[in-house]
């Protein structure tokens, strides 16, 4: 089944380009392999407008999801939660199970170092979801993550913490996705193509991707020195794993031939 | 000056995480350290409907520059040319500037290698840009990139070969901001904290940011083992290199002093 998805990414620091977004490659890789299909990702900064015209433009073009991550913590700038519950007024309400989370932590926290903990408005913060919203389980943070359904889009809020993100993502939001894609196989192969251009290898491609209309290929020229090359990525999606892989070697097959017909070499990657 | 900028990335292999998005955090570095603010980036994949919808909402949010980068190259999924051409409703015309550029690579190519070159269709795509557009010399590669003016914005057209988009950028594109955002000095700090959590820190980042209304002031928690700690990243911008410095420097020594009142530790980042 289609799941398409979408992603936004929360933060000044990827605004000013401080970090890479690591996250979204990380989601989009791993929902591609779970047969999602990112249709679009988005990044704005710590402002609540911004996030909440970004949500509202996204829920428009109905996705089956919508990832965002940053912004999700207990510091002023982090907003996310503030931005969805305008974006879809709905009211911040504390929810009873994401404050227990939330004292969880701190309670194996205290345990732990002996230190106490207050439930200051800052740690509260993280027990305030939009009302219709449920948390998320975090394995290794303290802000949970928030799931609210809206009308047939599912929302998941995301903390920016990559080993946060990750846990919640792999905990809770592949099965989510697993039950709407079903079980898909993806299949990826690369070439490695010397001795011919782009333009030359453009024809070639189409060809082989109209005799293999499951398969889809692109090209990627390296500036290596002293010979550049070009990738050539075929990959495919299909419930059978075995189906896919033969789908995509066929398609393999054919443009090796065209590429070797053309008096260039290509074979596998590196 | 103010000067609002947002950055288009396209390419299905962003969308399936096959690469990171390295294009957009380079020029946001670069688009800050020059004065201007990126306030939005997004990336489609290689398909005319999203990148027309895509180009279109930014135009509406009226920022002064948008800089695309991908789809611009002789192959059949290199569309970003068609996209913006359809979206701006100017068809695609041969511009005879473009085609010389083209040429002249390809004259330099021949005379290299001795091998003939044929300007192909796929080749002389290169040299059609939408009516009203001009192109932008490519030092490194074949693509010129292109420039077109939407009532009040500038369309930037680049590569994603990074090599390409950056060389273009920095021939063509740094003087158009530069003439914008005028002459503007970026400086920043970065702080190491331990012993002392987010929580904790938020308030006196938030004190900070109160009595140093120009300074940017974010924490950025680093799980290091054994002992995790935060960076604080202090950051602005000023038309005098002189006055940044100052400007920062006494955020820098604020948020030091009510670090240690607290018993924590701060100081530089290593």
């Amino acid at each position: 089944m289609s799941c398409p998805v979408e992603i936004i990414s929360i933060g000044n620091e990827l605004l000013i380009g401080k970090i890479l977004n690591t996250n979204a490659q990380w989601l989009s890789r791993l929902i591609t392999n779970l047969g999602g299909n990112v249709r679009r990702t988005t990044t704005v900064g710590d402002d609540l407008e911004e996030i909440a015209s970004a949500l509202n433009e996204a829920i428009a073009r109905k996705p089956r999801f919508i990832i965002t991550t940053g912004g999700l913590g207990p510091t002023f700038d982090d907003m996310t939660v503030e931005a969805v519950s305008r974006a879809l007024d709905r009211p911040l309400r504390l929810n009873e199970q994401a404050l227990e989370m939330v004292r969880e932590r701190y309670r194996r926290y205290e345990a732990r170092t002996g230190r106490r903990v207050d439930l200051s408005p800052a740690r509260l913060k993280m027990a305030r979801l939009p009302e219709g919203g449920g948390p998320l389980h975090n394995p290794v943070g303290t802000a949970p993550g928030v799931l609210i359904e809206v009308g047939g889009v599912s929302v998941v809020i995301l903390p920016g913490v990559p080993e946060e993100m990750e846990a919640i993502f792999e905990g809770s939001v592949v099965p989510m996705i697993r039950g709407v894609a079903g079980p898909l196989s993806v299949y990826e192969r690369s070439l490695r193509v010397t001795g011919m251009g782009e333009p030359e290898i453009a024809p070639l491609i189409e060809r082989t991707m109209r005799d293999n209309p499951y398969v889809y290929v692109k090209s990627h020229p390296r500036r290596a020195r002293p010979t550049p090359w070009i990738e050539l990525h075929l990959m495919t999606t299909s419930d059978s794993e075995a189906d896919a892989k033969v789908i995509v070697e066929r398609a393999v097959e054919e443009v090796t031939r065209l590429i070797h017909l053309e008096g260039a070499e290509g074979g596998g990657c590196p």
